[in-house]
């Protein structure tokens, strides 16, 4: 083949950089595989090259030494602890672009990240993180169903895009994340376990431990008190589903609160220039996580309702009270109001389901990612407040006139779901100022950058 | 550390351009946040900089034409009423490559584009269209959960280049949308509402109005003025759970009718090679959206048959018929016909809402995005045509010989399972047809290249 | 405009390259427009310019000779059995990129790739292989819903690097495979379905066909036998909702069966620098299917669950069993031990579900491509196991004491939710021995690099 012999004469420019990997454990193993595969050549640097079996059999390998000597680009695939084989190669990583790909068992393990440790032991080379949030098996598996995001960061622009390339052309999508200072980010990052999630998940988890207890106070505790009857079954299913459905709507009007309340704060301040206080934007930004821990609630109470004709205790009471009905003999009419309401009631609750799995559809990434911002705010801030409209509806026809019946209220305490309408009636009333047309004509020359009193000469966008 | 005082000495070509941002508004200020995270140097040219207490600490503020000075690239982040500051500044923006992200509040407000309008004020800069479409919020945020997409377009494409570098490294995926003439399309993208969806929507809104009254007239006005019973209750629930599965069953088939009529019509012209009419077209492109709308509807149809014994008038219903049966003093019998007819009836829609779930599914970008086009073409074609027969059967099933029965007819209006069922089955039938041996033979010739009259030479890809 | 004047005058890498495409047919149609709509001059080769009325208007066509004469990136858009007009514009293709993206009708069809067979034809042009794996329809309704990989290979490394510019160009995502070698593979994926799913759904389905014998032989056969009472109507929704939820249970475990048998190596071996037998490599590489496919199964079992009490065989046995209850006249007690029962198992059941459809969410490419590898370990790994042992529990519950009831076992056959638990039962013990705190710390120190008969001295990442 002509071609291919013309690349290996004259251009040798066109041909892919040597790789050098020092390390042949498992990551430096996936990470060659894959490189070869991409048409890299490789070459692993080892203490002890011969007893290195895993190795691919189409990369070479060599000493440090003699690894180092044929690449310009070599992947540092060793923990931090054993880093101190290096300053002895120093004069061969000269100039050098070093990728660390290293990462600690715990955060902020170290004084400083490992990047910058090694950028210290060996100056000479121009040190890159990055690799460190790609896992040896996805590097294997041909990473189709991991993250394919690659942290990258490093001082020498002109090395960080070399790697990046690399990056590039395994599949993978390099970002770059600045400085060599942003290597203890970019460390820290695999080792965080959902920190956007911690915030939604306390707060369902707290709502969810009060309104257990407050349930089984009204439900269990009530009538055994009274009347000495055992109704503790109803632990498993009744509970919970009052639970959820509660809950569910007091994390959906969380995620519209904080909007209502940065549109009163930025029609309190007359202008869209000045900071939210910092709660606020921490609030704003676990919205998304908040309506999805709903959706999850939402959905739970969904399959507890539709296991209720199956029930086995929900079938006797229905059987009990139809014996009890043949034996009046007497013709049962059908109350009109009720089958209205209770049809009206399960109605809008499946509709306001079905909007909420059509929210949590849209906040998947791939679906936001393929419609605009105007959009993506149409279902996520009009369509999610119908659904808010929606639910706290489905919940007020439920009560229906249950808040009037004194026997109701169990120990002069409020029915369950009364507490759970509350800020959902908060922010419905509050976003219903916001829409009037004279409210709304305000708060729209605010955010399209109109100022009471008007300190920024420019109109932004 | 050495080696950033080389980078600072010898290789200037290897750190990170300044950028320029004019305007310290909220999308200036974030697109600044975000620039210096990535490790950009950023200035920010203001009419009055001492008043801008909102940026970033590390940024540098500065008038407008000393920060024009230190930067090549320039991102004009301010209104089109507010340009008029530009030419006076013409001969510092000589050669530089400005950056419109403007968006307007209509589309098409203005007879050009902004940014067609501005390469005419400053003819002397190279003006690039771009991140228009990214929000502040998003960029702030670190975009996580919003549209990455960026759209550049701009006659210099070495500009251009440089304006998708400093997207990518953003962390955001830059599109190349052609010459400048494209920034009126990039300017309306953000403005625009689910464009695709609106034909959908507009047919799935007919039908169900169309089927509303139908079903009004036939089984809520039907009774009432023939035996004067009030069953008005049914609106809520029983009259929409007519109206989802016929809407539902005639959109899933409008998504395969023009995939059959497009066949037909190639066999008919005996070549692949002359294009359909723009309607089928514009019918074909949204398909998918046909198909996700046809599947809400049978998530709600599926959602409102679970909730059917729950319901106090279907309750009420079973009961009553219960008393009757017992005292009728004699042991019912179990109707098999009839157990097999409503299990088989169950049992196909099950079916077919799992398979319509999972063409739900696999039309998710992310999962369409890593099945290869015969794959995607297996699960949208074939699974999809099976999924339209199991949910067409169900119908079928579902009306049994009610259809033979005149007592169903009320004032001789055909049963709305019935309408439902007509376009389904012409899809199916015109199927069956093409896949006959010797017809399917002939199609796949064609899709193949082959013409009935040869007009071109060459069979292509 | 001086820049612009310089690029019309000196530069003319400023300007987008032309792009020659050779056939124009359906794919060399569609790449010419989404090639113009991203700025590139197109030219199209015809053997017959004047007849190919079907190209966009904007777009110049020519004879071979004259368009290849044009451009230097040239796409041969013709099937592989009319290559043979090639041979004779070698001089004018010599040291251009020639870009092959045809397919073949069925895998490895020819002996060689087409790509490599081309660069035998034509040695002068440099040959590279792609976009063989992008429908001519995703290129025409801007590829939103489809694949957008784009898989490249060929030998001389910088003419890649022009066509994944290309491809970058047009919202493609390249993909570097290599060399021309790699060819073969890339013709072959977009003949591929589901090649990850064969195993899955062969074990499904086999699992499937024994539980459909032995519930029939039990659940049909034996009454039928037996009493001689006709069942068969459980064939339908009966015996399938008997099938689904032991398949589910089944394949659930095998998803984390091969992550245990690992460990257990791991432990054995005292090291993980060896590598898997293949099979478990393999096994372990489409776990994730068999967790949708085990997903699939749940799902139905879970909507065959709830369409029960509106089945009318059901309705007819209550019925039946309320009006004999009747009958009797005495009060009839609630079974307390009855209603915990079913309740903790739906409980059991509903919660175990919920966490299968979270795993299934989170699998979903784009939402694993935002979490970090411990989040997707956290989630596959430890979500994973509490939904087995739920949905085991679920079933435990549900079987209840039936496994001591001698009348249970027809033909001395054990009953069909027994056979479901195994698999179950052994991976759950398996593991709780693995997270017992001294197993989980040799496990984990092993992971970690530690080895039992140190071979490798470096402890590596």
């Amino acid at each position: 083949m002509e071609i291919s012999e013309m690349a290996a004469v004259g251009g040798n420019e066109h041909k892919q950089e040597t790789i050098c990997i020092l390390g042949t454990g498992d990551f430096g193993h996936s990470l060659g595989m894959r490189l070869l595969k991409s048409g890299y050549p490789v070459v692993f640097g080892s203490r002890s090259p011969q007893e290195s079996s895993l190795l691919p059999s189409c990369a070479q390998i060599f000493t440090h030494t003699e690894a180092l000597k044929k690449a310009k680009i070599i992947f540092l695939a060793v923990h931090r602890e054993n880093y101190d084989f290096l300053p002895a190669l120093s004069s061969f990583l000269d100039g050098k672009v070093l990728v660390d790909v290293s990462n600690n068992l715990r955060k902020n393990q170290y004084p400083e990240s490992n990047a910058q440790y090694l950028s210290k032991l060996v100056p000479k080379a121009i040190v890159v993180k990055g690799f460190n949030t790609v896992s040896a098996w996805a590097l294997q598996s041909g990473s189709l169903d991991a993250n394919k995001q690659v942290f990258i960061c490093g001082d020498d622009s002109k090395s960080k895009q070399q790697v990046m390339d690399v990056a590039r052309s395994l599949g993978l999508t390099p970002l770059d994340q600045g400085s060599l200072l942003a290597a203890e980010e970019v460390e820290n990052y695999p080792l965080q376990l959902f920190p956007m999630w911690r915030l939604p998940l306390t707060i369902a988890f707290g709502l969810t431990v009060f309104f257990f207890f407050y349930c089984v106070v009204i439900d269990i505790i009530h009538p055994y008190v009274t009347t000495n009857t055992d109704v503790s079954y109803k632990l498993a299913i009744s509970v919970p589903n009052r639970i959820f459905p509660n809950v569910s709507l007091i994390l959906l009007s969380l995620v519209y609160l904080p909007g209502v309340i940065a549109a009163f704060l930025q029609l309190n301040r007359g202008t869209k220039y000045e900071r939210f206080p910092s709660w606020l934007d921490r609030w704003m930004l676990c919205r998304k996580q908040l309506g999805l821990v709903a959706l999850a609630f939402a959905f739970l109470h969904v399959l507890y309702t539709f296991i209720l004709p199956t029930r086995y205790s929900v079938r006797w009471r229905w059987m009990h009270s139809m014996i009890e009905e043949s034996k009046k003999n007497k013709t049962m009419e059908l109350n009109k109001v009720q089958s209205w309401r209770v049809d009206v009631y399960f109605a809008l609750g499946m509709m306001g389901f079905g909007l909420y799995v059509l929210l949590g559809i849209t906040s998947l990434p791939s679906v936001s990612n393929v419609v605009n911002w105007r959009e993506f705010r149409f279902v996520q801030s009009k369509l999610g407040h119908v659904t808010l409209l929606l639910c706290t509806a489905h919940t007020a026809v439920y009560g229906w006139d249950r808040f009037l019946q004194s026997k109701r209220y169990k120990w002069k305490l409020p029915q369950a779901y009364m507490l759970g309408m509350v800020i959902p009636c908060i922010v419905l009333v509050l976003k219903l100022i916001l829409i009037t047309p004279c409210v709304d004509r305000i708060v729209t020359k605010i955010r399209q950058g109109w100022e009471r009193k008007p300190k920024h000469k420019q109109a932004l966008v």
